[in-house]
């Protein structure tokens, strides 16, 4: 991605003034940055203008000037001495509904300084949106979870510019991609339309407002951009996501899938753009990754199994002794299970090829992944017969959206170019997995991308440049928003994508060929 | 003057959202505004959009809206029920070095609800800007110059609210003029430069703030719009003149004129405007109505002398004793000498002609005007040579101007149509004696007309019309400011303005007629 350096760092070299050129000080300043950045108008606070004329004189009239963008409007949000080459620094900001990741970004060169993250503390009130919107309600609720996301982010941004040696008041513009009801709490707004039919945000396209408005402790004239949403489930960490994924620039159409609590998926190109949330298909509630727990050392990521002795190749993070199984060590677990004919086309264990692994825990069949002799945790490490029909379900809801999302231009999943997963779910996923278990299509492995966290690079995006800065809007208006109708044939399809890989094998040939050359074996 | 109601106040209906159209609220509001102002982008703020979802479904999305402009953009600073029909207000302010004038509006018809008017407090301070900007250096200076203006203000909003009936809290626009060093130090900027060469402002084009953040209690999202200055010593207060006074709209060349302590000219039309300050010329400063105390009961505003007997007619306001004299009275006593042969083409006083009325007191000649027996004080009213020879600097210095601003465009005095004179000068001078005595040109007296207080008139404008608020800064930007050098030419006009009416006689007929036959009778 191409990068303007400092489009928000502008050097100016004023004509002190003089009996025949007595301009005002600030408009003196304004005039020459609307010819820098060649523009009709630029705003400048209160605040600003009455520390102005000090600093004009001692500067000598050389004045290094903080600029942002307000959509149209061109904003003067600080000033420094042309010679002061301290750093002035942005901050993008993924607001996740569990983690928030942070990213100092050095505007002058662009370049990242540092990155941290903290688990949302609004956590304590509620693990999940639905949760928080509940306790919104109450008296004070909304306040309380405003003020958790508030403090908790000042505690991280004074660590990470603690630790960068970087002064808080350096931090001249924010930018902030979170779903939608993760951006209503951080900025005060009332969700309890959101849950609601019709399902009503407060905003769609928040304003740009003030770090010091937000209770943000960093530059008090530093601006935040807070992206915009398409609705209530449809946020702005996905727009933050196209913006970086850039579907949106390209001829070839392609499709961006983002799995977390919900499958949100976008399909485009440089023409059009439609997007889609698996809210609205209930067999996704819960999660595709909800048995798995966070990557971390000791949590199973990959796994093995030897067609012919059904013995386990497990892979923990870091090495270390295995203590739980994360989102794509489930969905390797179910594919190889079902290559090595220990779980059947119905995703159901296979009694006589589980053997000694397969145990009855009160009356439901669990597999032993790792017996307790040789776990981190002393007991077996499990998965139930329920786990995997939970499984069975999301992949199918994942893949019933992608036909359906396909579908709406007249395309089939198959015919997708290039495959970009956004989130640590891409990052982590073996896409050969995913397609044996006909979760993914049978696309060949190089058109899948893992993208990263998305919202974040896309909020980094916009601080960069002001080109993707003035794009958000427009992308977020370019985008149609299809509707996740639980109709008659969603639900045919779902059926079929019950199924390992699908009802359909002609659809999966790569799964097909793995499959048979196994049962030969066999 | 032309003026469409309720620019401010938009009602639009909305459609409550439904699953098919999803909008969120604030975008559903703004989008309808878009369309009613015809207008691209609308602000809102955060605090409104805070409230907004509750506020919309109570009203059953039928909203009436209060909008002001700031520069291109549009703001939204206030919602109410569509049915609601109480009362919207705007608030005009003159803000006067040593008065403030508050003009209450009713901004849903235009009419002017009250007005009232208060010292300026920081005349406790400091009588003049000198002073004031002087302790304004001093430390606290400046912030307590402003809290003095910003309370006083409050103080009266509140007792007009009240006497009035409306809720500060309905106040959602507000206008305020006045001169540099007072705007300044109503916004709390450094009047410092002001004072020091080369002259300069902090800001010519102060933004348009928020009423509460300059601490005016009123509705705290009201957007106050602070009249430009054209420099240190042209204030909005003149803008707010010409706007008010037309004279940049019309064909015909007029001339504004606003004396106070000092003199403030624009000449102008349609095509060109031109504008000087007397601050500029020395002979003006004190001011021409040092000598003259403010208008009120028993003050002396009227003299005739008859030039056979010498006999003094006076009038005082509310025909109450007398116990002074104020501006237009010492104009008028002037001119009255001089056409009685009491006082000599010089400007002094002529023993044989003032007889019993004259007194040397402390060395120095004074009339008596009114003898200790009449008067309400009980001592004699007298004015001294030097008060008389000071009043026929300033005329001189108000003529000398008048004569240079003409040259500069070709022009004469005599050749002007229009002549307009601002302030509480303008509506109590008799523009015969201020010809008398060679002050205002010896124009036809119905080209004279009183503009009482433009500054106010012109701030209540950009209150009831949104295209003379748009108007004032393509205002501000059209006049060329002429700085007055005072350079030999100007000293020689300034000498010959020294005389009574003055050196040259042909440039006032009408006086030359008067003094003649007075002569003749003598």
């Amino acid at each position: 991605m191409k990068k303007n350096a400092s489009p928000w760092i502008r050097t100016v070299s004023l004509n002190p003034p003089t009996l025949q050129d007595n301009t005002a000080d600030a408009d003196r300043l304004i005039s020459a940055l609307k010819a820098n950045l060649k523009t009709a108008a630029i705003d400048i606070d209160l605040d600003l203008l009455k520390k102005l004329p000090d600093l004009l004189r001692q500067w000598k009239y050389q004045v290094r000037c903080m600029v942002f963008k307000d959509r149209q409007r061109w904003l003067l949000t600080g000033v420094t001495d042309a010679a002061n080459a301290g750093p002035i620094a942005g901050l993008a900001v993924d607001l996740g509904t569990t983690r928030v990741v942070l990213r100092l970004v050095d505007l002058i060169t662009g370049r990242t300084l540092a990155e941290s993250a903290f688990d949302n503390p609004q956590d304590a009130v509620g693990p999940d949106i639905l949760a928080r919107i509940h306790y919104a309600e109450q008296d004070g609720g909304l306040e309380k979870l405003n003020d958790l996301i508030v403090s908790g982010l000042n505690r991280a941004i004074s660590r990470l510019c603690q630790s960068n040696k970087i002064n808080p008041a350096s931090i001249y513009a924010l930018t902030v991609a979170g779903n939608t009801t993760m951006t209503h709490l951080f900025m005060g707004l009332n969700p309890r339309w959101i849950i609601r039919e019709p399902y009503i945000p407060v905003v769609n396209k928040p304003p740009v407002v003030k770090a010091a408005t937000l209770g943000i402790r960093v530059n008090p004239l530093a601006r935040t951009l807070i992206f915009p949403n398409i609705g209530s489930y449809f946020g702005g960490d996905l727009i933050a996501g196209i913006l970086y994924s850039e579907i949106y620039k390209r001829e070839e159409t392609a499709i961006l899938v983002d799995v977390g609590t919900n499958a949100e998926v976008v399909l485009g190109n440089k023409n059009w753009l439609i997007a889609c949330a698996g809210a609205a298909g209930p067999a996704l509630e819960g999660g595709v990754t909800r048995m798995g727990m966070t990557a971390g050392p000791g949590v199973i990521d990959k796994i093995a199994i030897d067609p012919n002795t059904r013995e386990f190749n497990i892979h923990t993070i870091e090495e270390k002794p295995p203590r739980g199984i994360c989102g794509s060590g489930v969905i390797d677990l179910a594919a190889q299970l079902f290559l090595s004919g220990m779980m059947d086309i119905r995703g159901k264990l296979v009694p006589d090829a589980g053997g000694s692994r397969l145990k009855e825990i009160d009356g439901l069949l669990h597999l032993v992944v790792v017996p307790a002799d040789q776990s981190d945790t002393g007991t077996d490490l499990t998965i139930s017969q329920a786990d995997l029909d939970s499984l069975i379900r999301s992949k199918a809801a994942m893949y019933t959206i992608l036909e359906t999302i396909t579908a709406s231009v007249g395309m089939t999943p198959a015919e997708l170019k290039r495959f970009y997963v956004a989130g640590t779910f891409g990052s982590f996923i073996d896409p050969r997995s995913a397609i044996s278990i006909g979760m993914l299509p049978d696309l060949p492995l190089e058109s899948y991308q893992p993208l990263g966290n998305s919202s974040l690079e896309g909020a980094a995006l916009a601080l960069t440049s002001a080109a993707c800065l003035e794009e958000i809007d427009r992308l977020r208006d370019r985008i149609t928003y299809l509707e996740l109708n639980v109709n008659q044939e969603f639900m045919n399809r779902f059926s079929a994508a019950k199924f390992l890989p699908n009802t359909d094998p002609s659809l999966f040939p790569s799964v097909r060929v793995q499959t048979s050359s196994f049962n030969l074996k066999k």
